[in-house]
């Protein structure tokens, strides 16, 4: 099968699996994993930070950055269609009783003068706007990447308000290979940031949150609290050093492949994309089929080509590891087919 | 002064201390305070619930009608205006664990469309979408009065969808006064309803929050736990009754009395309304003066007439039994001189 | 009747009455309520503090002393008896995210040693120790009065080890009226420290508590978000300035009708006290005559005089200015009879 | 190094490695990680219950129960010494909203009578009983094990008051070494169970949450939220599948040699036990040598042997794949030496 669902999906590959299997081990809870400290001090070297963490997954990194950074009664800005906002079962407001205050935007990347609009005034009566948080790449905006001078300026204004600033990295290496600024460079004076190990990178588990020492020193308290501490996590972490040392290069590949899948798509008729792809995920309509994109994704899974409908006509396409220039070539033949077939139906 | 910041700063006349001077009362918290269940007997028959309960403040009907309606990790949408999402410091977050949904409208009236279109789909990674709120009239947006349909569309839409409906009726009777369509009719089939006493009413402090039987229990558990559980509250409620009896005529008053200052604003060179005035709420911009609403603000208060600075050139202004039709052409000469003068300036 | 049940269960009097009738009132939120202000800044005098703000009950006193000074996954020290840990609906875990040290003790009052003993390692994997309450006099302890040497012991041990200290003084001039110790003796250093209105003081609604500056202005914060701000709350305020100026001496009457009745019920066959009677509670067993505590209450109560069934065989009684030596007299003669009768039946 | 800190410090046996390097993996979250739901499968019907999730840590295992199980303002009845109340970051009140009665016990062993004793009554000032939870065996208590009656009478004293039952089973195949009672006879009737796979089964990472098939749901809403939620498990569940089919036996062995370390260091001078030894936990006193826990664990851990100070004077020890029959030979020696060098400075 040609998997177009997410990167989430990938599986370890054997050199991955060989390196879990080796891995030294220790408890992580008393600072004696080998695996996972070395795991922990590349990240945080790559973030440009004094230490990192390793978490069972984004979505903990997301949440404990948010609860280490506010008290209850406070809000945080972010994009309305952000992860955070969307897809974390309202962890924020439910664990954290933080408030959200959710920009609109076209494409997941808000400006400064969004930020300072949106913080609200010092007053009692008001929730306290406490963290800015950046996803980048943009999940369910189609990948877009932000430009660099977005984000610094987001952060700037943040920092100037007294609020938080914190990067929600979960595919900042695919941003990174699309644009060529580093990742250190990305979250710069972000108060906290992350990356995700279990999608493009090919882990099976995991993710990694950086900041400074006294930021980990409570993201661990959180980390426990929440069940996330484990004991002999050097087996994932195995994974997570193996990914950074052969699987970067993958990232770029992937990006290559969303472009190539893009052009492809985009000369179907009926087939419409609203924005260019920018990263490893492409997001079309189907509408122009006359189809609603359930019965187009049912039509090329039966192919063998999964993609994933996230709306009524809404289609997301992203590529990874699981998928080579091959697959690519068969997954626009057979949305080619698809169409055409449905336009007769 | 001529009072025109809100219409919470009324204060208790002399009949309505006479009546709370002589109020009978007892314990409210084993149900034996006669004054206090006169007056939860009286609003519930007014909003046609089974039962009521008096709470301290308005914020705490709404707070209590999320807390008992919901639960942590849940979704309530509003509008982005209103008094839950932006005045009660973050509550339903801090308190209930509850994210919230705020819808763009023009004038704090949201369709059954955008509701629908805001519940989100039922699966674990999602909030899940539990209540929705309808604030009439709406305070932040003017004092706009929803047309009845609408609210009988956003209420049928919830509750297709599994939610609870939620009226947040601090000024619900200035609606009543405007439209002449009854408490009961506006908040039929929601399950919580409330309006304020110590707005337009009157009263020195309290709301009163209706609903069902079973709704009403849950309430009272709420609000003992928040610390809204009083004593002897017959002395408050007293005030309510009275309101209720004497006041009532009083919100058609506040209402033509906004009317006619909305007139005689209106042909000030320079002040500018985005929308006509429903109810006893007026909102003008005095951008065009060529100053900021603060300054506006501090030179009619000057000259003794109190508005209210509630943006960068927002002013609002709130009719009330503190203002009589002298204040109002009082007020309406004053802003004319500070507009005149301010223009030469 | 001659109201034993509890001094929860006080009216005004006249002459509180014509206090509020008369009250100069504003709006509490805005600071111009010129009765609530002269309230609370007698309370903080009285008390030995910078700042003071009411709150609708003392409930809502305790609750904003934990949610100001603690935040989630701390943990509270308090008596095992204490209104805290039995009667506040869990409003700490509720509302503050915060676990409860329940301490054994024979009579309410805790030592310095137990509040040691019972703080937590400063590790990640427990929860952290933040403040200790002290409850004097003790509800649901039969009203037992603190030594002021303990109440220090405890202040300094909280202190040494960093957490805050809190004073739940509902019935504390109680506690003056009994030692002669003053008020702000008892709660020097203490972090917070309040008083209720509606208890001896006669009042119908409220409490006051007092800190330093900053913490009132974060008590205001929550006070607000939990619904506790009111509008025109002179109203209430005035009746707790005429209670401070009329009815402290009551306090020491209410200790002495205590005293005297204590007295009475101890000389009657079947009626057994575990401990002396120190203010104005009693708490003692019927357990002698061979009859439940609500059965006995019920048989009072049929002849005029409620006492409360508290378990099984305790009863408690409270005295207040609701009953006189009358009453008190009233009461033994009832319960006297009223054990003859349950011991031959 | 014979390490007799914990079992939850076991390492990954070859086999196990070489299982975990081969398990066959999809995305859990989609339910199509087909070891995952193999283990799943396999605990379910260890347990004896409809439906199982993997979680990774048993902290998890324990909040998710509590949350699912509770709303804020309830509270739980637990053993005083109970991991709940004391290692697990008040994450009960933290994030749940819930308060604890923590009852006291000699060996972490509670009677239905004392729950019966413990909860509340049903009005809306108290909190409200909602679960009761055993652990069995007893971490913190020395690794008791609990009588199959005292079990079933404190399950059905719950039922009887509609409080859920809870069985934290982290040690529970422990207990099921010692005594023959089979797991599933253990938690037969409690709503929700676990087992740890971290500890004496000597995986790297994990527990299994077992109950009802709506229950799992509920729990697996909560996994996601908090963050619990991983990708390609397999890698992970394929550890608890081999120590399934190969660890089982290791327990027995544990208990053995926990019986075998406690009859040569209870014969050591200066060293007392309070209680016998029931399963792979020991707990003794130093106090007799006249030096602390941590000098006496410091002294032993330069010789090569690793006990944990727990106290002043206490020393735990647990047994466990880590420590053989040689290890246990070697540890009582040292234990023996150290304590006569320590007799005579």
């Amino acid at each position: 099968m040609v998997d177009l669902f997410s990167d989430t999906q990938t599986r370890p590959t054997a050199g991955m699996r060989e390196a879990m299997a080796r891995a030294e081990v220790g408890d992580e809870q008393s600072g004696s994993d080998p695996t996972t400290n070395a795991l922990c001090a590349r990240v945080a070297e790559l973030l440009g930070k004094e230490d990192a963490v390793l978490m069972p997954s984004g979505t903990m990194c997301n949440l404990v950055s948010i609860l280490v950074q506010t008290k209850p009664g406070d809000e945080i800005v972010v994009d309305a269609t952000s992860h955070i906002f969307n897809t974390e079962a309202a962890s924020a407001a439910a664990i954290g009783g933080v408030s959200t205050m959710a920009l609109a935007t076209a494409d997941g990347v808000f400006s400064a003068g969004q930020v300072e609009a949106a913080i609200r005034a010092p007053v009692r009566t008001a929730p306290r706007s406490a963290l800015v948080s950046v996803e980048n790449t943009t999940a369910f905006s189609g990948g877009s990447v932000w430009p660099i001078e977005t984000v610094r300026a987001v952060r700037d204004v943040a920092k100037r308000h007294g609020l938080k600033a914190h990067f929600d990295g979960a595919r900042l290496l695919n941003a990174v290979a699309a644009t060529g600024v580093s990742a250190a460079d990305y979250v710069e004076g972000f108060d906290s940031a992350w990356i995700d190990l279990s999608k493009g990178l090919g882990c099976p588990v995991g993710g990694v949150l950086a900041g400074s020492k006294d930021f980990i020193i409570e993201a661990w308290r959180w980390k426990y609290r929440l069940g996330g501490a484990m004991r002999q996590s050097g087996v994932l972490a195995a994974a997570g050093l193996y990914a950074l040392d052969h699987h970067i290069a993958q990232l770029a590949t992937d990006n290559q492949n969303a472009t190539t899948l893009d052009a492809g798509l985009r000369k179907i008729p009926g087939v419409a994309f609203e924005a260019g792809t920018q990263s490893n995920i492409l997001r079309f309509s189907v509408e122009g089929l006359g189809v609603g994109a359930a019965e187009f994704a049912k039509a090329c899974l039966e192919r063998g080509v999964r993609f994933r409908a996230t709306g009524a006509y809404e289609i997301r396409a992203t590529t990874s590891l699981e998928v080579d220039a091959a697959g690519v070539a068969r997954a626009i033949e057979v949305a080619r087919d698809v169409a055409a077939a449905l336009r007769q139906g």
